[in-house]
């Protein structure tokens, strides 16, 4: 493709998106197909010849969009939101564009250098430590999730434990530290770096705050001590991905630090919050007591998946955990010490241009765009929360300090089991009728709805639109 | 961002990629800031306001292209070509504007089904064996890199020795097989998955042809069952990174299945050269003996990067050891048992849209296209190859199959240290020169510089340029 017909094309496929996003109300939210649909309805094998682009854009109208579930459609409240806006997305075009390859500083300075930048930047928008910028002893990078982040975590805090894992490979019993409520990644890392899901530890939550308990923490390390296993990492989340519960950092850092257990804080999805004063309170704790902390602007943040932002108070364990030099990749700026290379602080080798999204992101909207951004969908799930609270017919969680409400139809003569089926075939008439999509949790042994408002294409209506739906389905 | 403004912007942005792809060659090809001078242009904190995305592009052209190092310029012959084409960043570009999150089938059915379809396609077109298809018990998935894919196949073979390492976590020592050629991404695994870069058992290589010996192989496997370790994966090599050479596959293959351990395929770079007949010799064995294999449309197919295929002969053990349903994705699809969720065949839990480039890339080349692609760099190699052997004041190193051609400047008077170095002078000025890019390997002591022909842009009159450089530098 020539760039003449590059530019053609592609101001084709930027009208596509254009229309899509402007008539994406149009579509069911959640893709009505069944397994196989899609499958079936492409060709068995590839094409001998080589066919316009037209033809690729009338397949993703024709097969594919009926098997898309919108992510962007205002009516996406499942999961979290997977933010994407305008900027986002043509910074990402130009990564593209350019298709560089920056595994190493010498390979496209600009492409390491800019990362440090808006990593940087972002720690300051966010409020987060000094020791966490690249000109201290820690830094920032970009991860492609926050699932690999704690991976990396998880090997820096091996390699902390003085027992040379990366050389040696793991000899001792090491030990991870998590609640009911921490994200699955955890266990998935242990699985990864050899350490085993079964010595993954889940530490009492408090039954009101679903916060995890320092104390059995503390019980639960000198145990793994006293049975001659290396307690390595401890895992806090500030925010939850079944309700947003809060763990006490403060708390939890004092008896990682008593301990020299490394900790990691899981802000994924609600630490891109701190970008508003008013919010900071969540990081209480953290510059005192974090050895790594991960949020991610591709939730909340109207930043296109992926975009995990990682930062260390300390990266040297982790370069020690990582870093491997073969002939092919030595060059004269890696061998003189004076620049990143970011192939060190990740699972992959090669990256893509990744700041470029954020770059642009930050750019259009301004610190200023992005507290609003937050404030706006704070301030829709609040008042969605005071809806339900006023509801006799509905149970709220508190406390719902974030963009996620979590909540249940009352059904008092009803037994849990029946509550809870009751509660899931309500939500999946909803899902089912294409105007909204929500997803569920369980704790305590209830099944609560999770309505999660993000994305910016989301308004008032839509969520009172919900609410009503909501009410009427029960 | 509004659609409309999008469309505007959009537009703007695909004009910007077209003027820089229509006018590569006016900039030097290898970046010449220094460590920092990106950085020290670039505002030390964020904005407080929005901008508009014209103040974007314009820091582009003035601020980072000059730290740009033009992977797509036409002398671009380092390390391995990272392909980027029209489709593909079309492809890429409607996967930002749809947003979606695929990690399970139900979040986004169309991700999961369109995948499938393009591996399975790359898989006929590859011609690779009908069992690494997703309705056999293998099945092929898209990851980031290479290097990430063989963690996953690591972990897969872990699993599969029986010591339910997942759960368990390493209690054993476990080894891995390479050779001095092999790519540092597994020792990178072998650190990651709690092996050990000290159980990488490094496997002799025939001084010829480069390849891994199958005997001293058996021997290393031998020696390790004898002292109680368990014997866990071999990497057998379609194409090295330093010099593009061939492990015997096939006799590699029947020690593996002899002493019962996984034989990963590692033909990153070259297994795309498949898609001409003519060059399917080069999987000899994979059908009989591989448990996975992986190729990187990335590098040199026209899929801009990250775009990495894996298959797996028998996908069980892979998502034994990487599947945990948490409440909040346990969906009745997922249990239906009827879907692929591709969560479960990778490192994060998030994914994009990634198979829309490569469909995008088959459907505009037709497999026609991909072949002449490969076929022409391949031609224009061998041409460079055969001026390089006509020239007494050169050394090539044979064979050259496929479109990398290794080579050195002769010193007959000098001793090897300094005619090493008098070799990385030369490559130093070339790359100094902006007008070509080369990078270098060691083979045998001896300093080889690396010539990759690959980018779609490179035509017949840059190789010859090139070469009228190197002679001339000489």
């Amino acid at each position: 493709m020539s760039p003449e017909e590059f530019r053609r094309v592609g101001k084709q496929v930027v009208d596509w998106i254009a229309d899509y996003r402007a008539g994406i109300e149009s579509f069911p939210v959640r893709s009505q197909v069944g397994p196989g649909e899609v499958r079936d309805a492409l060709p068995a094998h590839p094409p001998e010849r080589g066919e316009d682009f037209d033809q690729v854009l009338r397949d993703l109208d024709e097969i594919l969009l009926p098997g898309v579930t919108h992510w962007q459609h205002p009516g996406f409240f499942a999961y979290f939101p997977a933010n994407s806006s305008g900027p986002s997305i043509l910074g990402d075009l130009l990564s593209s564009g350019l298709g560089v390859q920056g595994m190493v500083w010498a390979t496209s300075p600009a492409c390491t250098e800019l990362e440090t930048v808006v990593v940087d930047w972002l720690a300051e928008l966010l409020g987060l430590p000094a020791h966490f910028r690249t000109d201290a002893a820690g830094g920032g990078v970009i991860q492609d999730s926050a699932s690999s982040a704690v991976l990396v975590a998880c090997l820096a805090a091996l390699q902390r434990t003085g027992e040379d894992v990366a050389r040696r490979g793991i000899t001792r019993r090491h030990a991870l530290y998590v609640s009911a409520h921490t994200h699955s990644s955890l266990e998935r890392a242990a699985r990864l770096a050899g350490i085993g899901a079964d010595n993954v530890r889940v530490v009492d939550t408090d039954p009101e705050t679903l916060g995890m308990d320092p104390r059995h923490l503390d019980e639960l390390i000198a145990a793994d001590v006293e049975a001659g296993a290396v307690p390595t990492m401890v895992c806090a989340t500030i925010g939850t991905t079944s309700t947003t519960a809060i763990d006490p950092v403060r708390e939890i850092g004092e008896v990682c630090r008593r301990r020299g257990v490394w900790l990691h804080v899981d802000a994924a999805y609600a630490g891109v919050a701190a970008v508003c004063p008013e919010l900071r309170w969540i990081n209480d704790g953290v510059a005192e007591f974090a050895d790594s902390y991960c949020t991610n602007p591709h939730k909340w943040l109207l930043t296109n998946f992926d975009c995990s932002a990682l930062w260390l108070a300390d990266r040297a364990p982790m370069i020690e955990a990582l870093s491997i030099l073969p002939e092919y990749l030595r060059n004269e700026a890696s061998e003189s010490g004076e620049v990143i290379d970011y192939r060190d602080w990740q699972v992959p080798l090669g990256r893509r241009f990744r700041s470029l999204k954020l770059w642009s992101v930050l750019r259009w909207y301004g610190a200023e765009g992005l507290r609003a951004h937050i404030r706006d969908t704070v301030a829709l799930a609040q008042e969605f929360a005071g809806w339900v609270r006023g509801d006799p017919d509905f149970e709220l969680l508190e406390p719902h300090p974030f963009a996620l409400v979590c909540f249940r139809p009352r059904y008092p003569d009803l037994p849990v089991d029946e509550a809870n089926e009751r509660t899931h075939r309500v939500m999946n008439a909803l899902n089912d009728s294409g105007d909204l999509y929500l997803t569920h949790t369980k704790i305590g042994g209830r099944t609560l709805l999770r309505l999660a408002i993000g994305s910016p294409a989301t308004e008032r209506r839509h969520v009172q639109d919900a609410w009503e739906r909501i009410r009427r389905a029960t």
